[in-house]
Formats: structure tokens, C-alpha cells, sequence
């Protein structure tokens, strides 16, 4: 399993994904799930991916083969993010349709891929979009600044709760990095390392940090949520009165 | 959808369930989802369900039926929690067998509950178990003292971070209200009135509350769990430290 998440805000794009990749509990492996393609100055994409391994590693590949190309299609050409999407959604449909076909060996198998696009192209603000396994795509809303794929229950409360499009990057980024968190701790097939890509607004540039298992900042961050979680419910009014029975 | 979730510490059990049903989002309805069944003194269980109404609704009119003609299998007769939960999982079984044979006229079709049974049989302590659709049965460990059912995982993560064998009846009861207001905030499909259950080891006698949407103790916690949290996140060491862009 995985887990991805991506921000929008005011102030530019967060992405995170853990690097943990299963097929039954006992194939583990780490792979990043972060991907970043760009022109510099013009235009800047990351993509992160969820579900079969073999398709999100050949849609990849074929994106980095179109750009490499000079494809009459690519991240290059895009005139805008939803096209990128849709551009996305297509590769991904056709990897899975070559392994899936209804009356090939390999029927009923599935070989499903989420993916997340976000970016900038030069003139158009940063944008996000989710491209489902079935190519289609969806993006954002002011009341829903974030888009998630792969285990994503776990890790949502929390974004519902800080998430606006006024929060700042330092903010949105740790709080994708709490959700990562949330997630890790009740499904033992999300793990680190932890990636997470910072684009300010009209920066063209990402920046992207690498978080280990043992990452000094990552142990700091999850022993002072769980302890202040722990005192935020410590202050919850007490049910006690409440009821008739004397419950300590 | 619906969610329920039962506790296990030294000092009793807690259940909680949320109201709402729906097939379709169009068609809501509230039905409390928690059942008490009790001889006095003697031996005291509470079902929780989730799942197809009809079937959940059916296996309860039999419970029922089974103790009011102390018929030869019921909850009166059962020798321990167990089998309590096995004759629980064969009423189910036998009740969605009977909508959904494969040959008849719904085939395909699921008529699929959970069950949670909970309580304490004078000389043995109280236990918990989870009835699977598939009529088996598993119960609570050391370190996971609680089970759930229906849309579980948004509410996990508090469980997992306050519960333990030593957490007194009042807390427990509150991380119960916490678990089920972060997954009715995530989920429109879970909603109030809230049942909470308390029942404190060999008391034999169960303490039920119902809280309504407009309850006073309800939104004061939903209130100052969110402001909380707020506060938790940002006693959080700030992200800006790690990186080399200004992010404020």
C-alpha cells in the first residue's frame, strides 16, 4: 500500500508520499513514489503514484520517454495542467489495459494506478489534479485544498481540520508530514522514508527533502504530536459528570 | 455506513455507536445500532451491528425470539462469550444465505453485516468479540483492547494512541465520543444521536447514554477537540528549520 498527499494553498504546492511498496506482507520494498519533471523557468510537474507497481513505473517511463522524445505529447507540451492530467489518465489506461484485457491470460487481475499531477506552467497559477485508475481526473476546491491517494483514512482528519487556502507552506508541509504520520502508525504497509516536495508560488523551483526512518526532525515530529495528542485529550471535558456511575 | 467501536480495559467495557443508515445518500435514516440484552445479575451482553439493515435487523428479531422461547441455543444458554459469538455469526450466516443463494433470484447481491458482542457471564470476566459477515469470530488482545466496525479507520488512530489495558471507564468512554467525532467529520454517513455504553466489571448493569446532535456535552468535546488539536499541531517543532526556503 501507499500513501500520497497533495496541497494547495496561496502560497504555492505541497506534495508527500511515504516509499513503501508491498505484494503480500512478506515483499516489502522501498521506492519513491515522488516524481519530478520540469523546464526550467517554464514549467515544473511532480507526480506521485499509488497502486500496481509494474503500471506506475511504466506510465514513468513512458512520460520520461515522451518528454526525452520530444513527443507531440508530453509534460513538455501540455498547454495546461488538466491536459497534463488527462495526458497521465491515458498512458495509465492503456498500461493497464495491455495487461488486463477481458479474454487475455490475465482476466480479472487487476493492475489499477492512482497518480497525482501538480505544477506550474508559466502564466497559470499552480495547480493540482488526481488522476483515477479509470483516466479520469479531478483537481481541488477551495474547501478541499488537498487530494490524496492510496491509504488515504487514515492521514484525512487532521487535513480537514488545519487545511485553508490561506495556510502557509511551512504549515501545509507539516501537516502533510501528521497525516504521514496518522497513517504510518495504523497500517503497517505505509513507511518511510518520507519524501516531500515544497513549490512556492511562481518559484519554479522544487524543493524536496528526504526524511529516514531514524531523520532526527521526522522522530521529533511524531513524539511531539503523539505527546501533545495525548494532552489535547487530557483537556477534553470529562465525560464523569455525565453519567450516574463513578467511572475512575 | 455506520460506525461502532467497543473497548476492553481492566475496569469494564464501553461501546458507542453512531444512528445513521443510508442506501444511497438520498435515502438516510436513523436506527440506533446498539442492543442490550441482560439477565439480571447473571449475565449481560450488547450486540453492536453494521451492514445490510434487513440482515442486522432479522438477527436481532431472532436473539430475540431465541430468549423469549428459551429455545435450546440463545443467549441465555450460551457457556461463554464465545460461543455467544459463534451462535451470533451462525444467525448471520444463515440470514444472508437465505437472500443470497447463488443460483436465486438476488444472486450476486450482498446482504453482508458485522456484528460486535460484548459483555460478562457471572465467574468469567467481560470479553469482547467481532462477528465477521462470514459468521467467525475474533476477539480483543493486550494490545489492541478495542473492535470496530463499519467505517473504522478515520476514528483508529485515537484509539490507538490513548487506549491501554489500564485506561479507566470515563476516559475510555471519551476516546470512544473522539474516535466517532473524527469519523463523523470525515464521513456524512456517520451521524448522531451517539449510544454510548459503559459497563463497569461485575457491576452487571449497563449504563447507557444517547447524546443528540444538539447535546450540550457532545459539542463542547467536538468543539474543544478541534481547538485542541489546533493548539497540538502548532506546539509542533516548526519544518522551517529543515529546509532553505523562507516558507512563511
Amino acid at each position: 500500500m501507499t500513501y500520497c498527499v497533495a496541497i494547495t494553498t496561496d502560497a504555492g504546492l505541497v506534495f508527500c508520499s511515504d516509499s513503501r511498496t508491498n505484494a503480500g506482507v512478506d515483499q516489502v520494498s522501498t521506492y519513491g513514489k515522488m516524481y519530478h519533471f520540469q523546464v526550467p523557468g517554464e514549467r515544473q510537474f511532480v507526480i506521485l503514484s499509488a497502486g500496481n507497481l509494474a503500471t506506475t513505473q511504466a506510465v514513468i517511463s513512458q512520460v520520461k520517454r515522451d518528454l526525452r522524445d520530444n513527443a507531440p505529447n508530453s509534460l513538455k507540451t501540455m498547454p495546461d495542467l488538466s491536459e497534463a492530467a488527462s495526458y497521465l489518465g491515458e498512458i495509465s489506461r492503456q498500461e493497464q489495459d495491455r495487461h488486463a484485457s477481458p479474454d487475455g491470460p490475465n482476466a480479472g487481475a487487476s493492475f489499477e494506478a492512482s497518480f497525482i499531477i501538480g505544477g506550474q506552467i508559466r502564466d497559470d497559477k499552480p495547480r493540482l489534479a488526481m488522476v483515477y485508475p479509470q483516466g479520469n481526473h479531478i483537481t481541488t476546491s477551495k474547501d478541499t485544498p488537498y487530494l490524496q491517494i492510496g491509504e488515504s483514512k487514515y492521514g484525512k482528519p487532521i487535513l480537514d481540520r488545519i487545511l485553508t487556502a490561506a495556510t502557509s507552506l511551512e504549515i501545509a508541509g507539516r501537516c502533510a508530514l501528521v497525516s504521514m504520520d496518522s497513517t504510518m502508525r495504523s497500517n503497517l504497509t505505509v513507511g518511510p522514508p518520507i519524501d516531500l516536495g515544497i513549490y512556492p508560488v511562481d518559484s519554479f523551483a522544487l524543493e524536496r527533502m528526504r526524511f529516514e526512518e531514524d531523520d532526527e526532525y521526522l522522530r521529533s515530529l511524531t513524539r511531539s504530536w503523539n505527546q501533545n495528542l495525548i494532552e489535547a485529550f487530557d483537556r477534553l471535558p470529562p465525560l464523569a459528570a455525565e453519567t450516574e456511575l463513578d467511572l475512575e
